[in-house]
């Protein structure tokens, strides 16, 4: 296998436009023609205290970019694999249109973004914005099969409405459950006061919710964590950045002390990725403003990397 | 005049809970009893660019703190003058509540605490929030008989329509201009791009307001600028923080270089509080995630305490 | 139960006047009527390092409005039960005052205000300011009978004396251990290099203290760990933030790697709940200036919620 | 004019790709077709203090989608203007290849990208980096006829050699002077203490340059001060940021108080656009780093994009 | 005159220990052997509102090797001068010991390190901590003949006695005018609320102060300004950082929008120079914390290196 | 033992100056009498992605006197030992000359430091700069005998050459390995991906190099892991601070998840120090400008405090 290194660029992380893992930036989304279709979602009017997942998209796609030498291919060493060769075509397709002040046009927006993947064949992975963009872009599924929902979070998000709110970030998992086409969730990491009150627990388990805490999770070990899901699944992946410790994680909106660190998440990721078909994926409420180190925004273009990794690495066995 | 620290505590700014002014706190709105009654309006889903506002009324609280020592008033050398001493009496009424995704009930809830001040005959001071806060805030001015409207600002804030928002932080100006009981606009420190483009200046004009850049006003002066406003009119304040120099108000949403400098802007409000009844006051996107020195919201406190000094001393006169 | 949601106001945590839990403000120390008192002591001339522990109760009133949704009580899924709920009364007493310059005078008023919460029947909750601040604190308890003090630190703060200073933070536990309402004392999470040399330890555990580092402490586990304290005591228990890992909590004065993570310490204030009546709690050396992204000051707000909510879950079987 | 909000998106400033203003990518650099083309070139070894001018090309493309609204053009109410209407072309060629530990092929690689852009015939624009970015830039116009270079910078940059440094940041106003095509330079802003000693103003004069501090160009006005400037000369303008106050540009390496404020330099650029054909243009030492509000990248994109509105608009006269 | 280029090192900014001015570190005050010694006070438990200026000593050190490079001095092109040329005698005495908890103990050090400094007949410079690090300060003149004081400050630090602190931020041109041989003082830069009220104004004019506010001082003009002080006069001048606008001097503990900017207080201070003899100097309230660009220590240590170069280029002459 | 506070100054953390540990500086490299030498090496033309390693070395120094209590010695209850008495001499070189934009002249001049604290006989302990600066490191051993290479690091640092680049913070230990004095190197805490691709591991293996990752390190245990590195070997120690993980550790120009905390390296130096000769150590890529806690810089200097303090333990038994 080839480096770029041999002819042309260093292309050094530092240097160059700021798209995911420097892959081609597709704004014409009828053109798409891909294995990964990246889609930034940058919405924040869902939170419930500190706002500026809007700019969490843009601050992915700078992170990424250390990781992203000339080589065809990230090597690792505890695998002995390489992952996301040049064989799997990855692309951005820029950011879903939003609207201020306007939710619904919002959400109508990343509806039609992750539509576009899918029409496209290409795995549809959103970089949010708060957790309601969960909401849009699980619609989008409507004519996709049945699909499990595993959630990874501190926050059930299970609130039915409160105050007339029915698609805030305390929202999606109940509207999640809501739809025919998804047949179960797991939804782990679930810790501390939330918006979520017990009875939305209790909704939560009622409409067939498999719930567990960071302590939990830990305890079973990802491996047997993962296998509470049924088999043959076909798997969403929601990835709340919240779900992480604050240590890792601080550049969050609503960040809960106690959570997952690095491998507890990698390992049930790659767990998933062997196990399952994974058809979307979301991560969100990266908010740059509070994670001046870059950590938080490192940790979800690391953890986004490796993920998509695993999940071609499978596909091309 | 004796002062609190004669008997009782020394009240360092440091020490207490962070109220306006440590001004007592009033949360049942339909028992004010005050001269200046303080609002926040914690709302941002109207930003397009860097959200944040939302936190706004806590930081410029916090900040108000500097200027509250336990004097009874504070003591003015260059006028010789005590500004709010103890008998202007003022009351913190908390926030407006906010419905996130919902910026209709969220602007419903700041119209109704504009009107309970105004019902309780205090002056309204709201501290927002972003700049569309300024629409229900006006709103509750139906009952009130004609106002001309002082914009203090680097957008002029005139967009009618776009993508059917119309109550975004880009429109409020525009929002004014359309109430039978707003009879002109006074624009001040309108510079550079926005989103209002070339056709909203054009309605602006044909709709009665008058333009004035920095540099326009800093060449008339403060007291040339203030008699361009009709004589005799009761007058509205509206004061976007981005109308300062990003030097002293880095902490904003939308910075725009070449703004007003301090004195610029208090002395055109101390020439304003001297010529004309103010029967509204609001200051809006201060945006704390990006102010990591304090300097913005320092200034909102200090423009806001000395401009309630100059209204009440010329109303006590 | 039900929700202040069902009428009146949302509330998000954004929204509203920073007292703690956004409980109510009592400046009256003569009309306390509460289960709860909080108190803020921002005092810090007694650090050796950084300062700014002074702004420590406004961080931590802040933080805590993250906690604050509108239910009554938070539910917490792992343990299945509701804490604090609406039948625990919290008020917030606001600060001590503090006389810069002055370290007597500041800490006799800190006493007052801890006396005032006895005299009231209230658990004191005292949120420093820097760690000299527990010394007014136990002061205040010379009437109480007799109590055992639970630290948990990073450092003995065991120095008798030194230069002529015996109530700076390096000298607290010392003070403690000489009242003769003391009766020992359990020092945990204790490591590295501090202002307290050999001899304190020898000194301090001559006096009856059980020394115990963060390996040590987590080779025991939480459980084993409490168990250590005699049975039957009543325990006050002074948290100082820098036992804590800076992973989690670098916004103190003198950090210390080698800390303690979340659980470590949840597990054991609730073990100590369980076993232990407790008298009085403070927590201290938060200091927000080093603290960017919130971390520090939402894990003060998260383990004193907690800690309080254990406690009268106990008391309320 | 119609506006691209009639149909499709909105695009709010904070949505999408951070292009510099969200103008196309063009990593081709033989098929450049183009009025204007950027490049960045994101070099940071030869700063002699803070360093980090190498993530100044993202950050100054990421400011710049402020001022990019969807509208045709950017209306000026000053001079009633729309400067950059969709008539003038841009591109974003993306960045220079950087070697790190490598000065020279560094700097070979930024010549390759300016010599691109002229052969073109675009205007190049170059984003740094550090100040010896310059050096590259102007080694590519050997072959473009007479130029005069107009530094706008706190620093003179004339030192000739030391330690055997030639092409560090204080060295490219004597590198420009040494060739032969440039016919002379004028420097404005230079103040207090740098690098350059006695003997390089010396050299500076006796090498053709009209130096001019802040205060000198001050009590000539912008107009009188680019008179000096010989007429009919064909223009190279270089901008240190650190030309300007820290108070609106502290994001830099090494920052100098007494500079210039934003309409000293903005009115200077505007007569330069009236008066001269400018051929090339850079901008150097944004650090962002340094920059925790994101002012100085403000300035530097709307100072940029203000200047090319000004170069064009004349143009198409 | 050589540089230290020529032979040895570069000994560019960034690199080596950071005393001031990177000048010889002594720490045995019984050898001082310079025409300026440089003390640091890291005292800062008189503050009122935010603390750090401990930490201000060692910042303005590491900001003045941003001027120190290996010249034989610095060359003024304004002035056409080199200041500070290699005969005038630099050194840096480190720390004054400094007793947490213990105002007074930790005000003697200073006036121990302040009289060490006249003893070895050089000039003492001072970098606080807080203002009140000024009483010792001037203390240790008492033996030093008639002095006049000259204040560049926003608040007129005036309070006489409040709880019993006389030695806090607030007190130290009270206590300065209290001495015998302190003939006058001449305050600079004065506004807005502070913590000395109404009678402290009138107290000050009573013991011979002259009261200027910023306007007041622009609108003479800095030649004016200081041809105010009596001729003759030996001065000591005591500048506190907020003194200077909040634009480039945000990291202090009481910032006050409406300061000086750069060339305000450098004319002043080189008018100061020529027309008066200086026999100390201090600069107090540098908070490094509230500093996050860096700016403010940066100003500090210009102001310093300038006013120094100043008095020194006079004396040679 | 006695204290220095028993005489003389208290020297808390925060007074003085920052050298490393507050020990005596000695700039005149010939007449070095220590048993540890520090040398900072503030270069850092080496990185890929952020720079800023140039501050590494003041900021060490400046965090290390948190740990520079007036003790003769550190004590530690966990081991009941003092670590670093008054018996070990210690002094600070100051800084190697970095040039910049020269990469040799550079790296030439941190050698020549080395070589001086050799021929001393002093430990050479340096304080980067960039990995790149172990280049030089490793030169200076050439008259040393044969040395074994120990590296904590996140990335293996293994590139041959891509570009021309021999010598930046991707090739060190490649150049290690090419040495004919480093019999072996064992490298702990790799992973995932870096500039070395699948070619450098194999390279590093048949070089003689012993990887191990975070997990399989940790899986073994930090004695388990330190007996694989051969019985007798002298030892060199290069700690990349990038080995940690990014929750104590953000401060640094390529940060990755998954890294050690901190008992899992301070035990494997305790090891290390107990079964080898130390003849060597440096510590790089501390970044300030990512590290806005500090603590980074904590983290840095209390692992090199320590594990001096284990070396000299073992020394002196």
């Amino acid at each position: 296998m080839s480096n770029s290194y041999d002819s042309g660029r260093l292309d050094l992380p530092f240097v160059g436009i700021a798209t995911f893992g420097k892959r081609p930036y597709q704004p014409d989304w009828s053109a798409l023609d891909a294995d990964i279709a990246i889609l930034g979602a940058p919405f924040d009017f869902g939170t419930q205290w500190r706002s500026g997942a809007r700019f969490g998209p843009r601050a992915v796609r700078e992170a990424s970019t250390l990781f992203s030498f000339g080589h065809a291919g990230a090597y690792d060493h505890e695998d002995d694999a390489i992952y996301l060769p040049g064989s799997v075509k990855i692309v951005d397709m820029g950011d879903a249109d939003i609207v201020h002040t306007d939710t619904e046009k919002s959400h109508a927006n990343i509806e039609t973004g992750v539509r576009a993947a899918l029409a496209a064949k290409a795995l549809p992975v959103v970089i949010g914005g708060d957790h309601s963009i969960n909401i849009p872009c699980l619609r989008a599924f409507d004519d996709q099969g049945a699909i499990h929902v595993v959630q990874i979070d501190a926050h059930l998000d299970f609130v039915d409405e409160r105050h007339g709110v029915r698609h805030g970030h305390g929202n999606p998992m109940r509207r999640a459950a809501e739809h025919g086409y998804v047949t179960g969730l797991t939804q782990i990491g679930i810790r501390n006061v939330s918006s979520t009150a017990r009875e939305g627990y209790e909704d939560a388990r009622a409409m067939g919710s498999d719930i567990l805490s960071v302590r939990q999770a830990r305890a079973l070990g990802p491996a047997a964590t993962i296998t509470r899901i049924p088999m043959g699944a076909r798997v969403y992946v929601t990835i709340d950045i919240d779900a992480f410790c604050p240590s890792i994680a601080p550049g969050t909106g609503t960040p809960s002390h106690g959570g997952f660190l690095y491998y507890d998440v990698l390992e049930m990721l790659q767990d998933l990725a062997k196990r399952h078909e994974i058809v979307g994926v979301d991560l969100v409420e990266v908010a740059p403003d509070y994670d001046p180190t870059g950590s938080t925004a490192i940790l979800a273009a690391q953890i986004l990397l490796n993920f998509l990794g695993f999940i071609f690495h499978e596909r091309q066995k």
